[in-house]
């Protein structure tokens, strides 16, 4: 067995000012209905993009990206976490794979691999992360509006997570992004 | 009867980045264990609070300000905004009174007393004031910690609410303030 690489772990996500990620059935369309970013601009998504080599999500992401044509991540492996999916599409049995472990198995398992930085997505999937202490860096993105109730991105833990801001940046559409190092 | 003048209704408040103003006791003692702003640097409270003629708050935030010794909003008159309590210590009769009545008639009645600016306090006045369409901004400073479970800022509303970004900034010890305008 090879030494275990430490492999950075990050989030980049949406949420709205009052902390969804999503409505209760999933629905992200309130990303959309402000002001646009700007022709060509990305918020740094791309960037981030190119810097992981393996997504890890749960099935609820999973089940909902199924639903974009075309696949958005194209040949970047992608992990779902899950105890009761079997079965990948045909199409996407290349790049994705099904994984039950704990998130701390399943952060050696990708160490073992040779993979240097997991982009880590979906509430539950980030909750469970949060609460093993695995995440490293969080760039949030709020989106000037408040939805009242769906998939929050935070649930609760058993003591405080502090962190500290690397980076925090605003645009004239009025998203707001911070990116935060989770102090261990 | 005086025609009422538009009276403008501000939000000042710090949230951990998970939302919560307090933890479920009260308890804010999270908002300083981290690192403190500079000598003399009050993420523009001064400033605020100067601009401000009355502040409205519920029952709960009114009886922890109580603890505070001294009384920190000086000759600045208070509305406690409360069905249950009837009473006012002696000492804040010149200044502090308790109201009954709802968001709407309260803000039409300080405005024909000729208030210019309320400042709202706590996360149920709030939350009842931005269901009504009775907030103009709100100031939000994101303290780097996540809490877990405890008071909330935002609760849930009957459709979205969308802001307008009018400045954000972020200080050395991570925090982050963003102002908004509430869309209306």
């Amino acid at each position: 067995m090879k030494n275990a690489t430490k492999i950075k772990i990050s989030v980049f996500i949406a949420i709205s000012l009052d902390g969804f990620i999503a409505r209760e059935d999933g629905d992200v369309s309130w990303l959309h209905e402000g002001v646009e970013l700007g022709e060509g601009e990305d918020a740094g998504f791309g960037v981030f993009f190119n810097a992981i080599d393996v997504l890890v999500m749960g099935r609820g992401s999973f089940e909902k990206v199924l639903e974009f044509d075309p696949w958005p991540y194209g040949a970047k492996p992608v992990i779902v976490l899950s105890k009761s999916l079997t079965e990948v599409p045909d199409k996407l049995r290349d790049t994705v794979r099904i994984d039950a472990s704990t998130p701390q198995k399943l952060v050696e398992k990708l160490s073992q691999e040779g993979y240097k930085h997991i982009y880590l997505d979906g509430g539950k999937v980030i909750q469970s992360f949060l609460r093993e202490g695995l995440v490293d860096e969080m760039t949030l993105t709020t989106i000037p509006v408040l939805i009242g109730n769906g998939i929050p991105l935070f649930g609760e833990i058993e003591k405080d997570i502090k962190l500290k801001l690397l980076e925090s940046r605003s645009w004239e559409n009025s998203f707001v992004q911070s990116k935060y190092q989770v102090m261990k």
